[in-house]
Parts: C-alpha cells; structure tokens; sequence
C-alpha cells in the first residue's frame, strides 16, 4: 500500500506537532475538514496516529514499518539454516582449511564425538597463524580455535532477526546452531546447523522479491 | 500493523469468493455490515483487496508481502554502504592481509592512481596461496587477485537489493561501489565505497527492529 503524500504530510505533522485537531490540519493544508477526513481515517486505521476526543490527532510512533518487523521477526533460524561442516579437535590446521574450501565455508565447527560443540574456527583466525609462518600441518585445530564457552550460538526456534543481532553484536560471521545434549552428566550443545551471513542475505534477497512467505513456519 | 484473525479469514473469503459483497461477508460471519467496515476497510488501504462499486470486493494477489517488497527495493547502497578499504597492485599479499587485520574487512580493493579499481583480494584468496606455503612478502598481491573485468560491482544507486542478489549469485562476499570515471580516454570504475553481507545483515536487523525508516533516501 504506503501512504499518499498527503498522508505523509499528515503524519509528519501529526508528529511535530501533536496533538492537534483535525481543524488546524485541515487550516495548515488549506483544504476543508470534510477532504481530510479519509486520510485521517486511514492513518488512525495504520495505527500510526490515533485520535483522542476534545484533544485532537497525536502520533503514536507505530506505521508502516511495524508491519514489516512483525513479518521478519516471525521467521525462525530452522527455516534458513544451512548444514553445519565440523572436524574433531585433532584435526590440523591445514586438514580444517581443507575442508572449508573443499565445503565452501568461512568457519568450521570443531566437535567431539556424539557432536558436542567444542571450538570455531574461521578464515580470519587461520590466516593470522598462517602469517605468523607456523607449520600448518603439525598445529591442531584446537590451539587456534574459539573455545566454549566463548562460542556464540543460536537454536533452531530463535528468530533470525535475534540470531542476526548476534552475528552484527559479537562481529562474527556465523553461528552454530546447537540443541541442548547431556552430555557426560553436563548440559552441552550438540551442533544441527549453521547460520551464516550469506544466510540472511539470501533471506533479504527473498524478502525484497516477495519470496520469504515461504519461510514463515 | 499486521492483520487481526478476522482480517485474514476475510482476506481468505474475499479470495476464494469474490468478488463478493460487504453484506455477503456480514452474513457469512454473522456480524453486521457496520461491524466489518474497519476491517475491510484495512484489507482495502493494505492492497490485499480492492473495493469495486456494484460489483463487491475482489482479491489482488497483492499482500503484506508486497509492502515489504516495496519497503526493501526503496533502500540504495548508497544508505548502507561502507568505506573500501584499498591497497595499490605492487604491494606485497603480506602487508594486503595487514591491512586486512587492521581494518577488519574480508576484502581489500587494489586500486590504481586516482582509485581506479583493477582488482579484489579476499581473505579466501590469501588463505589459497598460503596453504601453498608461498613466501607472502615477496609475492605481490596483483599475482592472485580477482582482476578487472571479472569484478563484479555495484554503484550508489542500485537498490540493496539488486546488490544483495550480485553478493549471493555470484558467491561474493562483497562488492566495491563504483563511479565511472574517465580514465586514459577509457571508462574506468573509480572505487567509492564497500557493500558486504555484514552490511545487509545489519540493514535486515534494522528493518526487523523497524529501525529501517531512515535508510529511505
């Protein structure tokens, strides 16, 4: 839909200059009362504005793009995740950067048996120790990874739109998406996935072209 | 907003009936024809339905959906771009990744005198050479990076979206923002800016908290 000009006009006054009645609206657009009534219908109608009686219009700070943030906080992370790529503890460093190149991956999650989350490792944490000159055949993936409990994670049920927020909160470039475990009598995260940048920019992608309906589960 | 149950059940009805009059909708859910007008009246304003006079109200196709659409295609790259960060093509692949550290960007643009783009290094290129155990001082970076015209890039006014779409088809993690300029009596691309998935991830994290509004240029 979106609002007219006028409509906008209307709401930006609203806005400045709430509350305000229909009446001084109608004088400042030098139009009559009876022509403004439908547009003020409809921004009250968008939640946008609201009418108080004997007090006038006043702005409510809800519009159009409310809308929208109910549409994109209602996809979750299960709904775009991608195939977690893991390696065990023991691996190399440079068996670990085989595998991110041979999946396509920016990270790898490093995992011991049963799938229970112990480290990340990215692109950018390999290539520091590659400049540092280090053999990269002999250096467990274990000495350069991210350890829990540092690892930010994500679930299946979150929100992408949470999940997002982390990714641009901790400047990461994924997350591993993890489901409680017991595990050797302690609570751990078993890893079922991966969220990654390239994720929410297909989303995006998708959204803009009226594709994401798709998604909401 | 977002529409209530009974406005998604009229939407449903206008669809599959219409088109179908305000009273035939009254009596099939045994309300009366007063009690519907704000409803139809929103499903009218959001686009999903229109209103035709004598005839009743028929289904668009058009949806909450096409809001979001049509909020997200607003957006341009100039709104969320970054700064490039850039090296000139003599320089080593060691200082290339320095910088790389230093500003903290994925990729960096190698640029000619004048900022003429001529080529791209990413972090997955570096990684590459130096699994091959290549002396990364010496090597300058013009010898592994991506050259012109095989650069894919975008300007400041293409929509995010569009750009978004080059990022995930092409499988980049970012693109230089280009003016074209004159350059030794042939067009060249001056680099003016940086789009990457962090800045879509962000960008969608605006949107999503309805935060977007002052990304509309």
């Amino acid at each position: 839909m979106g609002l007219t000009q006028r409509q906008e006009k209307i709401a930006g006054m609203v806005r400045s200059l709430g509350p305000i009645t229909g009446e001084q609206i109608a004088e400042r657009l030098n139009v009559t009362r009876a022509a403004l009534r439908p547009d003020l219908a409809i921004l009250v109608m968008s939640g946008m504005v609201e009418a108080r009686p004997k007090v006038g219009y006043y702005y409510t700070g809800k519009n159009v793009m409310s809308m929208l943030t109910d549409q994109i906080s209602r996809i979750k992370v299960r709904d775009i995740q991608s195939v977690p790529v893991v390696v065990t503890s023991s691996t190399s460093v440079y068996d670990a950067v085989v595998t991110m190149f041979l999946e396509d991956v920016g990270s790898v999650f490093i995992v011991e048996p049963a799938g229970i989350l112990t480290g990340v490792v990215s692109r950018k944490d390999v290539l520091k120790v590659a400049l540092g000159g280090s053999d990269l055949h002999k250096m467990p993936v274990k000495v350069l990874m991210t350890p829990m409990p540092k690892i930010v994670v994500t679930s299946p049920d979150e929100s992408v739109l949470a999940a997002a927020k982390k990714i641009i909160d901790n400047e990461v470039d994924s997350l591993p998406v993890v489901a409680i475990a017991d595990h050797q009598e302690t609570k751990a995260y078993e890893v079922i996935g991966r969220l990654t940048k390239t994720n929410i920019a297909r989303l995006f992608v998708e959204l803009g072209e009226g594709r994401g309906g798709e998604h909401y589960s």
